[in-house]
């Protein structure tokens, strides 16, 4: 009883020293211990990509925490390249290895809190250890590839075509590696096994991106995924692998030929430790814990990319491997591990995420129209295009929302923006609005900031939620941008100078300002589609019919910019 | 009754044009005609100190609706220079005089819907008429002021000493004022009534902005009130006035010499029309509504700065004069008075505000300690500083942000921020909890965006609410950074290094990291304060005496970087 309370941690990054330090404030005597089997106990894992692009130019800053620092402040006891082999639930003892040492121990724990974190997914393909084929997860990978883009990248403006990079996934990682290459002067190809970046994004959306990555110089190779590499021999004296790829071969049969490829496919959870001790897992391979973060356990708690937390718009568990609910989680757990003090719980998660590329940003908070199918959740959606501040004020960008909300109950189940301005603050609101449950009416309703250099009296998350408002009323009717019109009369209200870049087959044209004078034109028994550039005026125009007796009027949301983006392929007359 | 509905709107500005537009969308038949006394009839009212001070550089994108685009596209019947003199809610009708062309008429309404926003309070003090004493409200004025200052900035970098300008009033147009006459090249003073600006704003959190306005130059006199002008008089060819200020007289008798003086010491209602009409006023002043913005005769209308809002933190009706409600407003009145159709209501309003001064940004929403202690709401608050992306990515900056929270209760009831960048995105998250009634626990469980551009895992926002969340849970105390120590035992946890640069009387030096080892040097028994730069390490050393026998421990919140402020006198060892 006078023993001191002892909590082992296995994992430094992904919420252990987020654990650690938590657990200390509050039990001063606890003997705590982390464990981590790689050299660096924390590190910040989202900035390796910036220091390979050289935006994070000291090596040093990605290192937030050390041993030294952490037993100065804390009295932690970190112990690097140490990994845990195993765990004994009966005896509450963990047996681990010393990798500088090779020596073996046991160590009693009265609480264990796993942070195994999640490693890159590398397929087992001809050509994966290649030493030019690398993934990016901690600091040594970061160092790995940053010294071969460094050689590659010195070349210089004045010397042969630039060196070839291909980057294999468009999620987070793949993106922005991909901008991160090419902002050192590689030429990059990026390939991803679906038919757009940010599969969690609806297509119109992610396809801004796909314009901003090739307005960069960015190749993309859609909807092919990665067999392997041709390879050459490579000279052991230099390398500690024995080959070099040449190519990617995709499943098409193309090949891509490059000096470097990065792996950027995905993560799998680090569970084998779990397994062995008979930790539950979930549905989706994660480790399956409670709003404690305890496992089935109630001495051993796991937090980060390895567990599974409760994905708020279908209550259900899921794996989000995200850094905001690792930090929060792990906090929780060491909190919990360290004290029978009242706790706060872990919250429902929304995978609230957000990538800068190139100019733009782009980000999502619970579900897209895509996720929404996938999961079986029955949601209706609006897209907006508005400034992120008054259009009057010098250097507005605008911001296109995607708002995704349940049509019976009028509750916001997700957002999606892309833009070249306050994208984050617009998904953090909605994404607080949601996680309190909110509905359209209060999203419309709510009283944010404004002046003109941070927004407008009317922001673009209140124009999503009037827009949506008007349809639940019935004061519009909202098509998706890739919808079927065939059959119907087409209206499209645009001035003449912006018809002359192209019109949908078969449109009548009518400028907004002109519709009431125009009536006669048009038929108010069809079915009846209005289409102009973002839906704004679209929407105007539409109410028009609907009150001049045109039975069945809807308009094109986002208009034709994200027509075309849903519909490259159609043709214009 | 064939005849169609005949709304009425009494001023463009402030809500009447978002109220005639929204209305045409719900009801294509309705005769609608908005009556603006002045020149336009919808313009940037927020945004004409940018065009003073040459930030918007062309006049015409004030002017962001015009009585022709508006009858283009909306048919709605605009008459400028046109004045409401009067209404017979009896016989539903009004009278009007055209000032072009002296004619009066009546015109008869179905609905009428007030929007006669507020005019500057304009003192009755010697010399208040001069030539070069102006407010700004309208374009007008802004034609006025701009006249002047052009001539005055045209002096340029050879010739002789800046020309003085004089701002009277330290609210959200005295500062973006001050900011732009001083950015224009002219020496600023800015005199306020109050010793801070921003008088809803905490003290030390206001200091942060005297400090901002300082380093670029203007001059601050606080406590101190306008009582007139010292005048000469004026050639009456060059001016419509018969005289010039010299100088503006304080009550203190202080005198302060300059060439143009700006008011910017708060508005009144404009109610005359509304008190001829015997419509309810509130204990504000304002006019009293409802939900749907109805006076109490229910076919009459009022929004903007002229009526009474409920204010959420105390559920009272109180005058709120900001673009954000008074364009919600105009909406909700338009759909009501145009329709018969299920209506979404106005929502009670938090004030949430913003301004940006020089390099720095600040804003409120709902209770300061400030208000709270004014409206009698019992409150508590810590303050917490962050960076505003995690400070390893480039350029990442401070944010200042004091929450405030009902203890009993732990729901948030307001947030104060300032900070160089992300401080609108705070406020706004913030101010979407509150109004959706959220508490500390949910504010620490918020999914926000997270790359390194854009934020942190831990965003100062869950930093304040872990902070509040401590001091709720007993595992920490926190004193307001004015408090009184004297009596205490005062710990200074700072490096060797920051504390050469100064200390509290009669504190005791033990940098946070040496603090386990020497903790004989302290009282367990006494009162003790911890004090480091920000709060942080403060935290730290706090939880370690409170877990080592030290029965009264508690924090300074905010550090001596906020106690600087908030006592700026205090002699320093």
């Amino acid at each position: 009883m006078s023993q001191p309370r002892r909590i082992l941690i296995v994992g430094g990054v992904a919420g252990g020293a987020s654990a650690a330090t938590r657990a200390r404030r509050l039990n001063e005597h606890a003997d705590i211990v982390i464990f981590e089997k790689d050299d660096y106990v924390s590190f910040a894992n989202c900035g390796l990509p910036y220091h390979i692009g050289g935006e994070i130019k000291d090596r040093s800053k990605l290192l937030v925490a050390t041993p030294q620092s952490l037993f100065a402040r804390y009295r932690l006891d970190v112990r690097v390249r140490t990994e845990v082999l195993s765990i004994d639930r009966q005896n509450k003892t963990i047996s681990v290895v010393n990798h500088n040492t090779k020596v073996e121990s046991t160590e009693r724990y009265d609480q264990l809190i796993l942070a195994p974190g999640a490693s890159p997914i590398v397929p087992d393909a001809h050509g994966i250890g290649s030493n030019n084929v690398l993934s990016l997860r901690n600091v040594a990978d970061t160092d790995r590839i940053k010294k071969q883009v460094d050689a590659m990248s010195s070349q210089g403006a004045q010397g042969p075509p630039p060196q070839q990079a291909v980057v294999v996934g468009g999620g987070f990682i793949g993106l922005e590696m991909a901008e991160q290459l090419a902002d050192r002067g590689l030429a990059v190809t990026l390939v991803e096994r679906n038919p757009q970046v940010l599969p969690l994004m609806d297509f119109e959306m992610a396809a801004m991106l796909h314009e901003e990555l090739q307005a960069h110089d960015v190749k993309l190779v859609f909807g092919d995924g990665l067999v392997g590499f041709e390879t050459t021999p490579t000279d052991t004296s230099q390398s500690d692998s024995t080959e070099t790829a040449t190519a990617a071969v995709l499943a098409s049969g193309q090949t891509l030929k490059a000096d470097l490829f990065i792996l950027g496919i995905g993560v799998r959870p680090n569970v084998a430790l779990a397994q062995q001790a008979h930790l539950d897992l979930g549905a989706t391979g994660g480790i399956t814990v409670n709003e404690h973060l305890q496992t089935n356990d109630p001495n051993i708690y796991a937090v980060g990319d390895a567990v599974e937390y409760v994905y708020r718009p279908t209550e259900t568990a899921m794996r989000i491997a995200l850094a905001g609910p690792a930090n929060r989680a792990g906090r929780i757990a060491g909190e919990h591990a360290a004290s029978d003090a009242a706790n706060i719980p872990m919250t429902a998660v929304l995978g609230t995420s957000v990538v800068r590329v190139f100019g733009l940003t782009a980000g999502l908070t619970g579900l897209s129209a895509n996720t929404a199918k996938r999961f079986g959740v029955n949601v209706a959606s609006v897209t907006i295009v508005a400034n992120h501040h008054v259009g009057y004020y010098p250097g507005a960008k605008p911001i296109t929302l995607k708002l995704t909300y349940d049509p019976d109950t009028q509750r916001v189940l997700g957002a999606q923006a892309i833009g070249a301005a306050g994208v984050d603050k617009r998904l953090d609101v909605i994404a607080t609005l949601i996680q309190l449950g909110g509905t359209l009416e209060q999203l419309a309703g709510l009283d944010l900031c404004y002046a003109p250099p941070f927004g407008s009296a009317k922001d673009p998350i209140h124009m999503a939620a009037f827009t949506a408002l008007n349809a639940v009323h019935g004061l519009a009717k909202f098509l998706d941008a890739d919808a079927d019109l065939s059959g119907m009369q087409i209206l499209d209200v645009r001035t003449a100078a912006e018809i002359a870049r192209g019109m949908l087959a078969g449109a009548i044209h009518i400028p907004v300002d002109d519709l009431r004078d125009q009536l006669d034109k048009l038929a108010p028994e069809k079915p009846t589609v209005v289409v102009c550039a973002s839906g704004l005026r679209g929407y105007v125009a539409s109410r028009v019919l609907m009150q001049n007796g045109f039975t069945d009027v809807a308009d094109l949301s986002g208009g034709m910019m994200m027509r075309r983006r849903a519909k490259p392929n159609e043709t214009l007359v």
